[in-house]
């Protein structure tokens, strides 16, 4: 296992706006090394604790997410955008930079016997992972974990998740915004 | 491997609207052996044909999609939503029931070399699936092949894709709409 990852990741500039540098994680996750080591590197350090469900945010982290359910045995649950879960949903607003998003999962998919384990394919400023883990959280399950393939270090999210006593990997660290 | 896969499907009555009965995958993916089995019993029909890339239909198809990707050690593609890919696109229009809709893949991501099997969670009447088999076929690619977890065969979509030569495979069948 030493395929460098990071040169998997294409930068866009100027995406979805002037001055933004966008990590673009589809020439990643096309390439089948590439996406089976990410895949792989992530589960390795949660075999073995106990994890009984992977959640990932849609849409990106349903692709990462979906591959570290299979490889740990776990179920998966899918972190929806408001209105797309066809059964009785739980919900949590978040803000984004102009206006408030909803998130949204089953309300009966969890209990306080489960323990869960966040996947998303990056965490900026680390809002929608908060939400996300504030939404597990209310089911009684335990979350004390979460990985992301993308770490931009200088936005501060990793920060702020292990301020609410989660544990935060990620495979690749890019600096700057 | 004898896990009854259409039993952990949920059927929810009126939903998106009256009259029908909508297929919930999510009780399948939560299901830790359930979800597993599902993947490989995709993955266990393409195994040694030559496939070099899984495309998967956002959202839901992303879930499967990705996991089969894993399991075949091939590359993921996500067919996307218009809008949502960061670099320079294609894309297809497709009608709905009342409109119409984009889908969208990268304009680099096959060429001639590459052989694509689709796979998304459901398919109904087909649209969807055709326009993404024409969408992917337009790089110069492969496209023999497009598995679903549930097939509903009243509502033709296997038909059509029979009919542009396009192999199906379902692992799930629920008789009426």
């Amino acid at each position: 296992m030493s395929l460098d990852l990071k040169a998997l990741v294409r930068t866009i500039p100027d995406y979805p706006k002037k001055g933004i540098l966008f990590r673009d994680i589809t020439t990643l996750i096309e390439h089948p090394e590439g996406f089976k080591e990410s895949i792989e590197r992530i589960a390795s350090q949660y075999r073995g604790q106990g994890i009984t469900h992977v959640a990932g945010i849609e849409a990106r982290g349903f692709i990462f997410g979906a591959g570290v359910a299979i490889a740990l045995g776990v179920g998966f649950i899918p972190v929806r955008k408001k209105g797309k879960l066809p059964g009785e949903t739980i919900g949590q607003n978040y803000a984004l930079e102009y206006g408030v998003d909803t998130i949204e999962i089953h309300a009966d998919v969890l209990d306080g016997s489960d323990k869960v384990l966040l996947v998303d394919d990056l965490i900026a400023t680390g809002g929608t992972a908060i939400a996300a883990i504030g939404l597990l959280r209310r089911t009684g399950a335990t979350v004390n974990d979460a990985a992301f393939v993308i770490d931009l270090p200088d936005l501060g999210g990793a920060a702020k998740l292990k301020a609410e006593n989660v544990g935060v990997t990620a495979l690749i660290a890019f600096e700057g915004h």
